[in-house]
């Protein structure tokens, strides 16, 4: 999820003409006329299903003036209605499919009846295909997280619309759409290839019609994505349903595979179902607007009040973003189908969720569950932006006995992020060979590992796109830089890079999140430089490009760091060593933290070594040909796999 | 366990002249006469054993010259000598006995022969008393920490032996003994009653007849109390066993309960048993000299490496506290039978354990499960120095899967501890509100209180024998100080405080930590100060004695702070509320960490606060008729009883 300005009370009430209606439970009056036109069906949700799917008791959402008046019907061989479920508002009626594992593919005929007047609509019975889809993302992986409205406009004719909430696109201004879409996600396949991605990540791809928002004076758009106003098409400006299609479609013909960012816990304040909402309690309502504390330990916190909980859960988490209400059954219907949909519909391979945290977890197990049950090898990793372990191992698998259990397989490793950044910073300091400090950051990070039923699920990362950039973190040292992303490529886990490191991008949130959001050089029309290329790339980025490129590839080819045990020894006097090793070999990782170069005897490793003798230094190709004591540069995480 | 300098390398090559002929497991060469004269035997450990105990299957250490080359026999009715074990010194044998249930009191007759010549030496089964012993510690206590050596000398005429490795007793000297002992605490029971002091807990009691050791260039003595010299014997500086003895029934006479500090990860180099030792494997023996790494998390790591734990489990403390080998089961009988005896024969009622985490963890779970199997009620808390609840959590009883389980009850809270330095010291500062400053440090240790299978059972405190004294850590801030005292007394666990709190005094570790380990004055001859008593104090002395009177026994004889539930708030703007509640009644706890009076309305309370309309104020006696809103002058904690 993106951060938000919080807004200036001003904006707060601007905002607040609309939402409060719905704060205050007043379903937005009909029209008259439109109460006693001839009902009509505008939308079903989801917009189709397929045949042989596990999760066959479907619930369709029929929307439409006074649908919800209308008697339902459906003669279809292998399709029943099990029951119509009427709502608060006329406008919905949330029908209960029941899909025999012997319904044919077809177009089923749905029926309804007032008096005199029938309405009918086809919904789609799809056949499945045998596309690759839900292939989930391991240690095998190398995740590239891409903003799509920043990193290639491959379709200049989709920037803007007029009809669209907000009609503006503006590479001047970096608060608006700068018109990158999937079309020119589609023209780098061959760039994640030859980095050694294996497997993009883009911020949410789904239709985003919300207007300009005023966020700490700023208009800002929805470029970011992360407020949904209709699940069921991709945004326009992004190519819509079709060029995600494709996307992933290429993205698989070439071994690539895609994650899909999804957001359960808020959609956008122009939702469809939001302009009208089904009942009151499809959102969480306050009587008057209430954020969300953004205080999770109020969920783990066993000595936590209800009222402190409740404010996490069910606040806003901004103004223009209503808070759905899991626990009703139609949302967490609609929900669910929808994840369920995308995979089956798009074939994206794994699950971010956005705002893991301020989910209702007991809705975020069945969701899960769900998925998992449909997609075996799928991998579901949530954000939950927490500080330490305890809280991070509760939102995923563990092993300890809360009282409530996660499913969830993945997560990212905040953690080991704060871990790692805060002891780079030190790296070459004084402080750096402290009790706590430096390399032992990240080693009392992965010590803690205890907690995890799988830490090697965990997808960890060095920034995103709500962070400050790494290499800004890293003061731009290089050094740092290098040992970082070593690190991160060669540790337990499921890496994931933000577009743009490769390339030495930089920047801090301050003044705002758009300068961590900045556009990949070389992705637009006009750009003046094209950093996709090796000639459009300084030297100092193309050292870095390469230095991530000959990681990237060594790990994508080495199964060692795939499915490989980790082993970490304590740092001693800044130098850190650690080992992945399985039986097909033994790649160590050691790392002179200190602004000295350094000799690191390699006796006290002798349960990872013995038995090696020489080594292929993997940055630089060297072999090296004595064990005994290795010559350790000042700043440099060396890579070495032993050879025996 | 007291911090030590690690010693200079020429320092330690003076403390190996003796180490190391252990290290290389050459046992001390008897001399030729010894060999030839009769068997003798000198030592019996334990020294006696009662009949009725649910340990009564007792190994009983032989010890003296030629003592293991003996043939042993016991003639007395319901016991038996099941086995004579001999070990690689002939001075040893260790006797397996089984005592019978139906066994009288009486003197046990041990004969050992050896053709012509016959040894016997009696050893007494005594009759189980029915006095007061193993009572527990729970939360409505209040423990109070002290070095004898440093509080009351209650007989001069004890201070210093000429015959003891140490001769010195020197109050000048700072690293010197000063002759404070068992007798002085005892004049002074009336003192901690006063003061709403429920328990006291001295640093080790037992003999430590050690030499002065050269620590970071300074001759220090062993005052602290952790190299035990003889298990078996109270220091005779101290008073002996039978001063012990007797402060333990004087305070149980007046309801005061005694902790007593054990230590089983090692003992002083002047042991017994290290002098001649019975075997190699006795001691955790290496090359040459390893010291531990202090480094914990190579336990509960899952990728720790196995020489990592071993350095940190078997390497020394320091060069003059042999590591005891916990893993040869002689070694384990005579700890595990140590602590019976020493609860059964002084009545003790709980059980501090030193160098917790330092320690065989299965042994100490034999050793607790001994403990609690023989007193029920008992509570045992060990020092695991970590910093996190993960590691803090590994050592008790806990609701983690860990590969091991602790079955420890309670702890030292050292993430609490940390939680509350650390946000006291902004209190009032501009970072004090914070999104992790200030009263969220104390929230969020407190927040991750799910991994503990009983958090309230975790003993609590602001400083000890081996911290900067509490006050200084304040900057010698009052308000800061009173802050904390009112959390650690309201607050869930145990709390502990260390001796001087009360009269502010207060130091730092630098230069050495004897400077938090000063005299209490008043309690030397000769002291032109009387702390104990008002008159003696300065009015801010005063001021603070009444203020932890007030509260403790305030929370004496509270029991909503001896059984109530915590709730604690998510802290907003500097102010942090939480609850201790239950049936009987509700304590509110409102702190105000800004440096500004601020107004805190109550309706977020209303989970806890409904139905209560006024309230008494703990501290001032005065009563607030209306809780609507509470006035919180600026750095203050209050403590509010509410009514009805």
């Amino acid at each position: 999820m993106p951060t938000f300005f919080l807004p200036a009370a001003a904006s707060v009430r601007r905002c607040l003409r609309r939402v409060l209606p719905l704060a205050l439970g007043l379903l937005p009056g009909l029209p008259a006329a439109a109460q006693t036109a001839a009902p009509t069906i505008t939308r079903l949700n989801p917009t189709n299903w397929w045949v042989g799917m596990k999760h066959h008791d479907v619930q369709l959402l029929v929307y439409g003036p006074q649908a919800g008046t209308l008697t339902y019907s459906i003669n279809y061989p292998g399709v029943k209605l099990v029951k119509a479920n009427t709502v608060e508002n006329p406008n919905y009626v949330f029908l209960d499919l029941s899909i025999s594992p012997t319904a044919k593919p077809g177009q089923v005929k749905l029926v309804g009846k007032k008096g005199a007047q029938t309405v009918t609509r086809s919904w789609e019975l799809r056949a499945r295909d045998n596309a690759a889809k839900g292939q989930g993302v391991t240690q095998a992986d190398l995740v590239y997280l891409a903003m799509p409205d920043r990193f290639v406009n491959g379709d200049p004719s989709n920037d803007k619309f007029a009809d669209m909430a907000d009609p503006n696109a503006d590479r001047a201004n970096p608060f608006y759409r700068h018109g990158g879409d999937l079309q020119g996600a589609a023209q780098r396949i061959g760039y994640f290839k030859d980095l050694g991605v294996t497997a993009v990540w883009f911020t949410p791809v789904i239709e985003n019609d919300q207007p300009l928002t005023d966020e700490g004076g700023n208009m800002r758009s929805a470029y970011h994505g992360y407020g949904f106003t209709d699940h069921y098409n991709v945004d326009r400006r992004l190519g819509g349903n079709a060029a995600y299609k494709t996307f992933v479609q290429q993205a698989h013909a070439q071994g690539l595979k895609v994650v899909q960012d999804a957001v359960y816990n808020h959609v956008g304040i122009n939702h469809w179902t939001v302009k009208d909402l089904p009942m009151k309690s499809w959102l969480h309502q306050w009587p008057s607007y209430t954020n969300t504390s953004y205080r999770q330990q109020s969920v783990t916190d066993p000595h936590a009040a209800a009222i402190d909980r409740k404010v996490l859960l069910d606040g806003w988490f901004v103004p223009f973003l209503p808070d759905l209400n899991q626990q009703n059954p139609y949302v967490a219907n609609f929900l669910i189908q929808h994840a369920l949909w995308s995979v089956e519909n798009f074939g994206v391979d794994a699950w971010r969720i956005d705002t893991y945290m301020y989910n209702d977890q007991p809705f975020m197990n069945r969701c899960n569950a769900a998925l998992l049950a449909e997609y075996p090898r799928i991998h579901i990793f949530g954000e939950s932006a927490v500080s330490n372990v305890v809280d991070q191992a509760y939102y995923v698998r563990n092993k300890v006995n809360f009282p409530f259990k996660s499913n969830q397989p993945g997560g990212l490793d905040f953690v080991l992020e704060g871990g790692m950044l805060a002891g780079l910073k030190e790296v070459g300091g004084k402080d750096v060979t402290g009790w706590d400090n430096g390399a032992h950051r990240v080693h009392q990070a992965l010590a803690q590992d205890g907690l995890y039923e799988d830490p090697t699920k965990l997808v960890t990362f060095l920034d995103n796109h709500d962070h400050n950039r790494f290499l800004s973190e890293m003061g731009e040292d290089v050094a740092k830089y290098k040992i970082g992303l070593t690190w991160l490529l060669t540790t337990r886990g499921i890496p994931s890079m933000y577009y743009g490191t490769e390339i030495l991008m930089k920047n801090f949130k301050n003044p705002s999140d758009a300068e961590v959001r900045r556009d990949f050089p070389g992705g637009f029309p006009g750009d003046k430089e094209d950093k996709f290329t090796a000639a459009g790339r300084t030297q100092a980025e193309n050292d870095a490009f390469n230095f991530v490129r000959t990681l990237a590839q060594y790990r994508r080819t080495h199964p060692t760091l795939h499915a490989g045990k980790l082993m970490q020894y304590i740092p001693e006097n800044g130098l850190y060593a650690y080992f992945r090793y399985d039986n097909a070999g033994t790649v160590m990782v050691a790392t002179n933290t200190t602004d000295k170069a350094a000799a690191l005897p390699t006796a006290r490793f002798a349960e990872r070594m013995s038995g090696y003798t020489k080594a292929r230094n993997v940055l630089t190709g060297e072999t090296l040909a004595d064990l005994k004591t290795l010559q350790l540069p000042a700043k440099t995480a060396m890579v070495l796999e032993l050879m025996k």
